[in-house]
């Protein structure tokens, strides 16, 4: 985690004070329910919860050095803690814990942390969302460029571009809730999965009260695959990030100048060359997706724990469990922002797009000629031979455009008039489309 | 692809004359409905479909050089495929490909092909669940060690093993079908998304006549978070098969014995050592489910297409497209079979298991302490204390196994009578939960 | 290994029929060395050697056949070999292999492959260093917008430009080099690498033939790390060969147009726009390093073998070995063809550089009114403001240019004469080190 | 960085306060090196170094908000350092930074972070190879089974293992020393790297005064494959530590029992079972090795700068730099306690190497048969055969061992006497060449 890339709501979920109010909360969840099912005294239970409470209520800096203290003795984490709270719950302590296992514990609060960082994730997605549909309808038949392989293909227009990443977030979105589906189970069967001294419904009782499904059949762990999946899911919404941060960054280039990050008054660019404003919220959300992204191949090696678990993956967790979540919503935070104030320039992307001529439309020349009767062969040999014709003259004093390198051609003009030269010149039917399109993706009207 | 790790019906998805099957199949139908539509003739429909399924339907290595040929000099595959196409269908051909760009088809066969690969998964995980269940029933109360970081924990059955497992690769194949469903569209909408020059309903029938489902939005290409999660999904199916696979590497290692792979007459495990009988199939999944895991990270670097796409993602996409599905493909038919016929020797396990002396019923001691009365902490020590004085002495003269060890210390028989000992070193009670277990996982009965 | 991205010399080595051919080269160098000390008769080392090259020299598709036959029933691929080795070298064959195991032969024979396929790695990059190093004094003083963030910084030149990437080549050079000696290792040491069977001498014996070093220590296998390292070392090459293909990318954008990849006659960018000239070489390059890269994260997972080894490693070096090498090995010599025959548009770098009014040479101005006394807060801001006033009327009516902003603010213009200011615009300034550094790089002159 | 797997010595290099103290250091050697070239003044310089150096001495947290504010008005960190930096110089803190651009800055601190990392880490290799050198030795001749497969082979020599482990660990070693000079570089050459504002003698002033060395050519940055190369080199060594942790991990297995992490007094294996003493160290090992290798990815990605650069690797690095050196830092100092202190059992491993009943010998028995004249694939058979008649009948009571089954055989008999078998199933055969080895390792005697 690197605190500049943090933002608090997120990182309170995984701070030490936090995991330990879950942990206990997981502890006195499962005496309640062993209470009840007469396991353990119900006036227990009743001491567990209330003096545990207290005890997590307000962790200082002193009791995180203490439970410390007793790790470095124990050198195990759950008991460290189990017996600090039991210096607050007096002899009732004997019976928290009972029949769980460490892990029961760890993972269900692990599950309780990711769930809650998807929450707030989804809640981002979702702001995220808003910001690019409320674009894309401004800009909904603002003219640009499309470009495949960085040259100019055909035109479209800008809210297209933004319904596009708009659908790939929507999609990132579903398969968050669908990762977070498959984080949101708890454990509470014992060593090593038995039940063997903690009854079942004790698992259902904790899983219950903590808004999760009980894990239908655990080792001593609940099954990596779950969180493999989780982190993969997160690499491709951070991929998807990356997509919409290169387009900015393409966009602002000093060469297309199509739009460009918000500007703040007393920003400066570079500490060497005062003219310079970069994208640097984009290129900075490259480098977060790519850190995002990178945490799914160790939470994938996570997967095949030895037997009934080993403890490799604690150590990866403990790294990606924060880092992953905390960059993420970070990153999505800072893109909600940036497309929020995005300056765009519409009349530098008419004159992009009218810059190459009017090549741009061969295309639909070529369709022409074909619907003439000309082969697609000789169709395309006139039209590439145009349209090569105007681009490399192009800004040349002997410069002609595509409309009249096509009209000098013979064997085009043979076939084709004027009009349905210009008929097919004509930009306005690449945009005959856009309310199909918004439709599919926004859907009402 | 690696053809010892390769198998037809998978390999044959990915042939080239395949895939100019399914490319001439999408430009077909793509041809009728737009004489449907009335944008081309009935006629050159008809024609295009007829003569053009004759030229495809055997594809000879002659043609595949003939249509390489007009590659070299085109350096563009699907010109090259369009040209050879038309030779054989004539005056029509120039009806072919009316307002497409070339990622339409090839896109949409991509799509094809990764469905029909995810219904071999499907198939394949099928075979796999059926094995798993079979075994896990039979084995379902077959007493073994549990263990957690490698050492004897507490007993489970080797029925609760392979049900942990199946569970697993149940929600590997519900992610593979989520996976399915996010490649399985189809784009026809011309050269930047905009249908400018084909109708959208060109693409509503390809797609339904493909069982495809219409890209809402798609820019030339179809969306690349898309195929990023189904490599995802695959990474995550094959690191289940590694956990399963290092299992059975553990469980037949010399030491253990417990299981073993099927050892065929005429087998050879070593070249140097006449005794090897090694657990190469699970050895061989291992790495197997590394290189699948492998092509997920290029599959997420492939979603930040520039623009309205760049062609860098289709060179990844000849690799790891093939390659992640036809080696998962072999690695779960592997799998299955390495499951259906895998020794098992519960003698071997009973054996194991009382190996330590008992030591490994210390929780159930541990718990009664603390129900009579003990503080968790006395309680702890003095059982870690009878276990440990257990476990140094194994195999010497002078052992004594826990349960004496128990009797032995006063603290112990101050409060727990031989009985009560004796009920806690039951290993009956680690029975008990398995139906529970298995109607969770394998449903009623 | 994809067809369209591989060359035959690099394919051949991965060729069964080599891979058999080396392995017999290694039992035959073996069985000499023994023969010499005596451990086995002369004459069957003579007879293995003869009829044994005999065997191996045309290796047919039925000779393949046979020992996949061998192998099925085996289920052993060394012994398959041996088998039908031994069918053609009769009695004698008993002598063959002795004390060795198979790892001997096969992480010998990978070693074997991985220096050769080095050897033509390392010459694919001395034509890259030679075609670069060509362009690079051909443009030493080509003069060119050098750009941070995509946005205009100062000027530089084609030349600098080229030279950088010749020294990240030189450098990956060194680090090939490196990794083929980390690979050029033998080890004939026996079943667990104690040469209980197998003198020491006869691995020096087979490492000298072959231009290997014997495996200080080897277990069963030659240690993984060092594949790893190679692996690691294509990975970074590759990643080079990205960052090169991107800048040309880059250059090609219609917007820029400072270089474009030779369009062949014939060539056809588009299957539906006549007028595309893509840089698709470059694309493809770049998805090929992704490739490449991807091969590392298996390699890496290879090195913790279990003990003296497993055979996990084994099915990932059948892929990532021929696939990294032969894909990495069609790249570097698709780059240099790239860079050989690259158009480059000197006047319209100039343009370029003359886009943004002069901006680009704000630092100068800074330094300027720093050294004339101002504070460099108020300077930063003086400069700041007079480009982006120019920067923002760019190709309006009303523009001005940076020098005329400059001149228009008193608060520069009390510190700065016209002169001062004329030389901090001069471009020349700019060219000055280039010596220097092309000293650096290329060394003489 | 998650602060229970961090160093202190490692973490100090990556405080933001030490950061601003290498930042002065860059920029006081540069002002130094102008006044030496009349660039600036020197009493400028001297002032520079004097008020600088006790403005940076002690950074207070007051301090670094203060700086943070200034970054959130100007949103730049090194302008926002340079501000502060100049509150306390007064006016000649304009001659700061003259010339040079942030990176100068930036990339010159990373490569004095990387290389004292390195230095630490090299330091923590030295520690680990004396521990590996020690407990070899010690262990030299400790007979102990070698295992392929998990499946026990021939015996070995504890201290062959150990070997092992210290050779790759010596390869780790100078791979880092030649990653060290990978990184060990130095850029002070501007805007692009072209040396407009700063003369080439100032980049060699600081270089050698900060022990690195010019960078031949840089763009805006020093070139990103030398950091993705250095991150490889830990991401090998990072899978050396796993492959040693995997084996512990095997060899504390209770059914192997051959060697045990340090159990400390007080220390407690598990919340729920007293009796566990778990790999926990090893266990960890192998996780941080996942996290370690994780960040090659992110980092070969950071390759690929557009033109001159761009900032998307600037995110990567603040995290992966401090990540990677100080979990590795942590990681190997980890594993060189663990080794320290591994107790070694050394009749545990004499009973396991004998608890095949003798087929680990088979080999032996093969050569016998072969020199005997019995042709390779009949002795195969024959000790096959002995071998799976032993193996199978393991713990029953009638079991035979190796050598009765042998000699049971007439085909063996006919051809071997007891003597000579007798001779092939001695084991001290395999440690004849563990001096050689030792030799070769660890060098004269």
């Amino acid at each position: 985690m690197v605190p500049r890339y943090a933002r608090p709501e997120m990182t309170a979920i995984w701070s030490p004070a936090e995991r330990y109010r879950i942990w206990f909360e997981i502890e006195a969840l499962a005496s309640e329910a062993m209470a009840e099912l007469g396991t353990i005294p119900r006036e227990a239970a009743r001491v567990i919860r209330e003096k545990g409470a207290a005890r997590v209520k307000d962790i200082t800096e002193a009791d995180l050095e203490r439970i410390d203290a007793i790790e470095r003795e124990t050198r195990h984490d759950v008991i460290a803690f189990l017996t600090w709270l039991g210096e607050g719950i007096g002899p009732e302590a004997r019976f928290v814990h009972q029949g769980l296992t460490s892990s029961d514990v760890l993972d269900t609060c692990l599950s309780v942390q990711l769930t809650r960082a998807a929450d707030l994730l989804l809640a981002d997605m979702d702001a995220l969302l808003a910001a690019l549909k409320r674009r894309a309808l401004e800009h909904r038949l603002t003219p640009t460029i499309g470009r495949s392989h960085g040259i100019h293909a055909e035109p479209t227009t800008f809210g297209l571009k933004l319904a596009g990443h708009y659908a790939e977030f929507a999609r990132g979105r579903a398969r968050l809730v669908a990762a977070r589906a498959e984080v949101a189970t708890c454990a509470i069967s014992g060593a090593v999965g038995t039940f063997a001294h903690v009854d079942p419904r004790v698992e259902e009782h904790v899983a219950t009260a903590l808004g999760l499904a009980p894990e239908p059949v655990s080792t001593q762990v609940i099954p990596r695959d779950r969180h493999a999946a989780f982190f993969c899911a997160l690499a491709v919404i951070a991929s998807g990030i990356e997509r919409l941060a290169t387009e900015v960054r393409h966009l602002q280039r000093s060469e297309v100048r199509e739009a460009e990050e918000f500007f703040h008054p007393g920003q400066k660019g570079s500490s060497a060359m005062p003219h310079k404003r970069n994208p640097v919220l984009s290129e900075n959300l490259t480098g977060l997706a790519r850190v995002v992204r990178g945490y799914a191949v160790p939470a994938l090696e996570n997967v095949a724990l030895w037997h009934e678990r080993d403890i490799s993956h604690s150590s990866v967790e403990r790294f990606i469990g924060p880092d992953a979540t905390v960059t993420l919503d970070f990153a999505l935070a800072r893109l909600t922002g940036m497309i929020d104030r995005l300056t765009i320039y519409p009349e530098q992307m008419a004159r992009n797009l009218e810059s190459l001529g009017g090549v741009v439309h061969s295309q639909e020349v070529l369709l022409a000629l074909t619907q003439a009767g000309m082969s697609r062969e000789d169709s395309y040999r006139a039209v590439q031979s145009a349209a090569m014709a105007t681009w490399t003259k192009l800004g040349h004093a002997d410069a002609k455009d595509f409309r009249a390198n096509l009209l000098a051609d013979p064997t085009v003009s043979a076939v084709l008039d004027a009009a349905t030269i210009d008929r097919a010149l004509d930009p306005t039917q690449h945009f005959k489309a856009v309310d199909t399109v918004f439709r599919r993706v926004f859907g009402e009207g």
